[in-house]
């Protein structure tokens, strides 16, 4: 039991909507559902440390198979007994499977080595990352050297990694690709899924004294509405734990396309959102059926001196801040606003001191998983369109 | 009694030394001497928390009065009710007067406004801070913009920033120059001391409701027995509650310079070594009766990578130590070496990541205070000299 993976829905919503809350169980601890999952791309959540993570209440940690293979190599995390144990983080963990990485990094390396091997300044735009249908020929970021990788790689990645769950190797397409590219790829999209789920089989028989690791498919589609629920019920029927929703989407459509695909996909299924933190985004999302979510972006607008308050994200560098002895938010529980003033934060910014990085830092994840964790709340006392209401009301027509 | 400041001698070494133990009581709670101060030049010890400076065992933060100066000013710490409070460490706090930084940082700005108004782009060597009787001039090193520190402005800095001990005005000298440079130099520094002493008592009459500021003398004269001496003498006989040991000093002339200074200063007085941190300095500097120390060394050589061991400094960015699965240091108790490994802390020095700054300045800081603490003890039960040999012959001669 201890070993294995599962998803328990404790309360469902109804009110017309797909909401519920659940617990996740993994080797490495339960998570409640909805929750925000906090990212830690290269093995750290930038500028904490794992007690400060857990400080503001963090249930699990992302990480990135794409980063961590380049740097410093999954073996090495592999031979280090795993993500949890190399990073300190004894909770749960999650690694996305580095196909966005591929496409989105590895074609934008400013000075790359061309594939003959000729070195050249190739502007951002030029597209430096090959796909076929075997997997994604791509150039590090870091240094312009030319790597492949498949879903069976992307798998031995995170099997490296040891996460207690990790993604299916997929393609993401861009919202001006056509709709015949789209349905091109999804047809790669489902049967890099399957070559997934044999890769990670293989594994798991190679290694079965190892801890259970969930396989989450990842649905495509964009914003068509047959595409998605058509891919949805293809990997609906296939042997995954849970499901990300993934792609490029227009803000306004989250919650149809959310819709879509969970009236499709398997209920008792987990679903995870990539890369998403915008509070109205968020209510979206979950009222449509999302358990988990996770985004780098709390982190880096704050190592920007943005910082989150019930009337919207402001930012601690302004001058306005610089005699005042409040904190970043009134009543806020989190260490940050406990402990200093926004005038304190302003001077950090200003003389460009590591501790405001990691201060805001810590208020920014306080304070979205905060708002997640109320969701959850209301879910449970079905008063979630009351919260919705007010609070967005509040945060998006708060003037100054 | 909570409000005031007093030292006092526990235990001295004897065997032809002036080394001793003693306690310092100020305001904001006591500090056990030796003792290895940390350095928080701009109000925060650069990567870490108060609680994580707590955490390494650092009984007192010192800041920087012409950095705080400049940015955010003064009268806003003030105004947030001193440095303590400011920046939430409960510990006793002290200032250094500035007087160093005017004259190095003052004079290095690269791109400075000339007096007259003119902008120039101006080699870092040429000297731009000017020195007169009553104060000296200088240059912003953040903008350029001009400024002028005298005693009193200092004094006014450093019971605005409300720290418990501060340190008299001084003008440092360079070794290159001459004995009468020295000479006339000191007259001023002893006409700037007593400048100090009538500016404080003036603030402390007009604001009797504070806690009680401890205003240190610091003693000049380069490597000149007779200005060593003489200086200290007259110093020792004005009203201040410690002394400073300032000034440029070859390295291997230390134990020499501090014993000239401490045989004439009141030996009830506790004494404080500017910025030094190398094993073989402080031992030096103990031997010969020095009490407190402070150096931004541990945090900033860490910031680079480097780390402390018992075996000499060590530099974590080395291709050795990508799969060193041991900690830092063997044996050591600091949270960095209790929790990771020499692998990751490499991994987050190539990746470049924050959290690295913040554990490897803990693990420094840790190692140099644990090595003043090992010595207090022993002066305690006698074994200084056993300690000395000992600790200096592992960390400098060890190969590797």
């Amino acid at each position: 039991m201890q070993n294995k993976f599962s998803y328990k829905i404790t309360h469902e919503l109804g009110q017309g909507t797909l909401a519920r809350t659940g617990t996740i169980h993994t080797p490495h601890g339960d998570i409640q559902t909805p929750a925000f999952i906090v990212v830690g791309t290269k093995a750290t959540v930038k500028a904490m440390t794992p007690e400060q993570v857990r400080g503001v209440h963090a249930q699990a940690v992302l990480a990135n198979a794409y980063h961590l293979y380049l740097q410093p190599g999954h073996e090495l995390i592999d031979k280090a007994g795993g993500l949890s144990k190399f990073m300190n983080w004894d909770g749960p963990t999650f690694t996305d499977s580095g196909g966005f990485q591929v496409l989105s990094l590895g074609s934008g390396y400013k000075k790359v080595i061309d594939m003959t091997g000729t070195e050249s300044n190739t502007p951002k735009q030029e597209r430096r990352a090959f796909i076929d249908d075997d997997g994604v020929t791509f150039h590090s970021h870091i240094d312009g050297s030319k790597h492949r990788f498949t879903p069976e790689l992307s798998v031995q990645i995170q099997h490296g990694i040891q996460a207690d769950i990790m993604f299916a190797f997929d393609e993401l397409t861009s919202l001006v690709d056509p709709y015949s590219y789209q349905q091109e790829s999804l047809v790669r999209t489902h049967d890099w899924a399957e070559r997934c789920v044999v890769e990670l089989d293989r594994l798991r028989a190679l290694h079965p004294e190892r801890p259970y690791q969930a396989l989450f498919g990842v649905i495509q589609g964009a914003q068509y509405e047959d595409l998605r629920r058509e891919t949805s019920k293809l990997l609906g029927d296939m042997s995954f734990d849970g499901y990300g929703i993934g792609g490029a989407i227009e803000k306004e459509k989250i919650g149809d396309i959310v819709r879509w695909v969970n009236e499709e996909l398997p209920k008792d299924k987990p679903k995870h959102m990539l890369g998403i933190s915008e509070p109205d985004d968020i209510f979206a999302a979950i009222e449509n059926g999302v358990d988990t979510f996770d985004c780098v972006s709390p982190t880096r607008v704050g190592r920007n001196g943005a910082f989150y308050t019930y009337e919207g994200r402001k930012n601690i560098k302004g001058a306005r801040y610089y005699d005042d002895f409040t904190p970043l938010l009134e009543d806020c529980t989190c260490y940050t606003c406990q402990n200093y003033t926004r005038a304190y934060m302003h001077h950090l910014f200003k003389s460009k001191e590591i501790l405001g990085l990691t201060l805001m830092s810590l208020h920014n994840e306080h304070f979205i998983i905060k708002l997640v964790d109320d969701i959850r709340d209301s879910i449970r006392d079905d008063s979630f369109f009351e919260l919705k209401e007010s609070w967005l009301k509040n945060y998006y027509e708060a003037k100054g």
